[in-house]
């Protein structure tokens, strides 16, 4: 078996990781890694400052790009694919922009593009969601894609204000310094965008209607619904409805003892509901180690893949609203269904409806409002 | 795109599963189906009563295999690998036994041999084990992977005998007329066998003293423990230890809300603890529509593929007890631990000793022995 030669773009937290992952490998080597300030870092490793040495050097097979962020990536990445390499990215909001034109590009080319690490970190789901479970009609997927959010409900659930809370997450090194993408739900939206992209064959590009964050959440809601058997999470949904994809972002309740709820750390939930059944996955949303395991993982894949795969077509469903509402969803059929208190209905909320999906999803949802 | 030819080994619920779904297709083609009373079925089908039509046909690419036990289906697949067939099986019989041979026959011959149907019937685990979750080393696995025997303990548990409830079971078609590979949890100990040896790269062939099924469970136990706020479900686990694999199925005490308590109708767990955190996967396990999908993703996957991968090394570590006792987990290291009441400790059991698990799996252990 032939050495696969690999250029990096990046070298934060994923980069790291990436590095030392790839230290336990003997048949894949690390050429070079493109770096801003190379004296920051262990002068073991083959840094440069210079894209094009990675681009243009025609000994590097795989180029993974961990830097993040449209610009330059998204060239750099198209570069790379057009000079004959593969690319590995975990870069969600070049994927999420660029993904089908980018996959076309790699198909034209004969190599591999794969971005796994681009959502839910360490969480085994775009391949299992590209081979497997396409193969039989899904009609919604969903989840608790981003670690952030729940941090923060967590600390309001206890009676902090979303801009202490904020800066606590801060502080800890959970939230950015421009905390937007997070916070306002759109780092949830790129990464719906991939996956309702994979399981309906359409790119949705998220529009501000569909996405609703956590800003205008208030602690004495969440307080409130707490002594009341109920949690709520910033969740991200896609579902295939007549001649739409059903697309929203928003901040869901859910009673106690729902799986989102017990979400610790920066664990993330991924739901797929399919004429198969419903498949939950469960895992590291994030971190250096398991994110580089979603690397190393499509970087085996494009070894021993054939590039030349059948073209995924996607066609242009446009973008819908589910319903700008909260959602309660109880999980299991033969369950009494959850008892929504009076108080809730009439003063912080109301329910809307009770609605059961597809029999086979075991699922029964009811879309409730909060005033 | 060159058109997959395919023969299909048997046509009960998987293989009629499969069928259906390759009618979708346009790719792929059904060539010959092995039956042994053609009269039964729907005459347009390419059936044939003889096997050699089909392993003996250079037109045919994979042979899936969907007939169960290891004779003969053992000989055919070893004869479709030798005749340069890949073969796609749900035999998880036969994998447990001779799975690292049937794979190195497959390397040899330069074609594939999958088996994701095997484990969890439609649940995208093991090609997610075998490229992702391998990537960082991992810790232990374990699950609840037999539906037949949630619902028998579901029945134990609302007061029916072990006997009754397994008739109740076989009435219902959830249980086979020969209950014993699920009630004596070897249908268990082979999926187990199956995510250990890909996990750890060594195929452990369980011997009887790591095995409990759940046929000595008495309903008054599992009324008790209901009361007590706990519920029982045959689990099976294999973690690294310092000199073997620890690989134990047995049935196992769990609190109120623990997610294997949740699982309905034919819904199995599998949770994977790594150095990059904790993986569930949750999903159909059985089902003629979900595991034909497990199925149509090793087809595809072999399609797109090259056979000639780098050969898994199997060792051979020695497979020993974990511990002949019932284990209680609790996930979430920020809950407070559960209570065990005095009264099971010195009545129906009692704890051995709380375990904690490495940090990054955010489980905590019990092990706990009933009398």
């Amino acid at each position: 078996m032939k050495t696969t030669r690999i250029g990096i773009l990046g070298l934060g937290t994923v980069g790291k990781g990436v590095v030392e992952a790839l230290g336990r490998q003997n048949t894949v080597v690390i050429d070079k890694i493109l770096v801003r300030e190379p004296y920051r870092y262990n002068s073991d490793l083959p840094l440069t400052t210079n894209v094009w040495e990675i681009i243009e050097d025609p000994d590097i097979d795989i180029v993974v790009e961990v830097m993040g962020g449209v610009d330059p990536a998204y060239e750099y990445l198209s570069s790379a694919l057009h000079s004959g390499k593969s690319v590995v990215t975990a870069n969600k909001e070049v994927v999420a922009r660029y993904g089908p034109e980018l996959m076309e590009l790699a198909r034209q080319n004969r190599q591999g593009f794969l971005f796994e690490a681009s959502v839910g970190g360490g969480i085994p789901i775009l391949d299992a969601l590209t081979w497997h479970l396409r193969a039989t009609p899904i009609h919604a997927v969903e989840g608790v894609v981003n670690g952030t959010t729940n941090f923060i409900l967590n600390q309001m659930e206890q009676g902090m204000e979303f801009s202490a809370a904020l800066q606590r997450a801060q502080a800890l090194g959970l939230a950015e310094q421009n905390p937007s993408a997070d916070v306002e739900g759109w780092d949830s939206a790129r990464k719906l965008s991939i996956l309702a992209g994979l399981a309906f064959s359409s790119w949705i590009h998220a529009e501000k209607e569909h996405v609703l964050g956590i800003t205008h959440v208030k602690s004495c809601h969440l307080r409130r619904l707490h002594e009341m058997g109920f949690g709520l999470r910033l969740v991200a949904r896609a579902q295939r409805q007549p001649s739409s994809i059903g697309f929203v972002v928003a901040p869901t309740v859910y009673p106690r003892g729902h799986r989102y709820l017990k979400l610790a750390g920066s664990q993330n939930a991924i739901g797929i509901f399919s004429e198969a059944g419903t498949t939950w996955i469960e895992g590291p949303g994030a971190g250096g180690i398991a994110t580089a395991s979603s690397i190393i993982a499509d970087i085996q894949r494009i070894r021993f893949s054939i590039p030349d795969r059948e073209p995924l077509f996607f066609e242009d469903f446009p973008a819908a609203d589910i319903d700008d509402s909260y959602l309660i969803f109880t999980e299991d059929p033969y369950q009494p269904l959850p008892d929504i208190p009076d108080s809730l209905q009439k003063g912080a909320g109301y329910l809307v409806s009770p609605h059961a999906l597809p029999p086979e999803t075991g699922l029964v949802q009811y879309r409730f409002r909060i005033q």
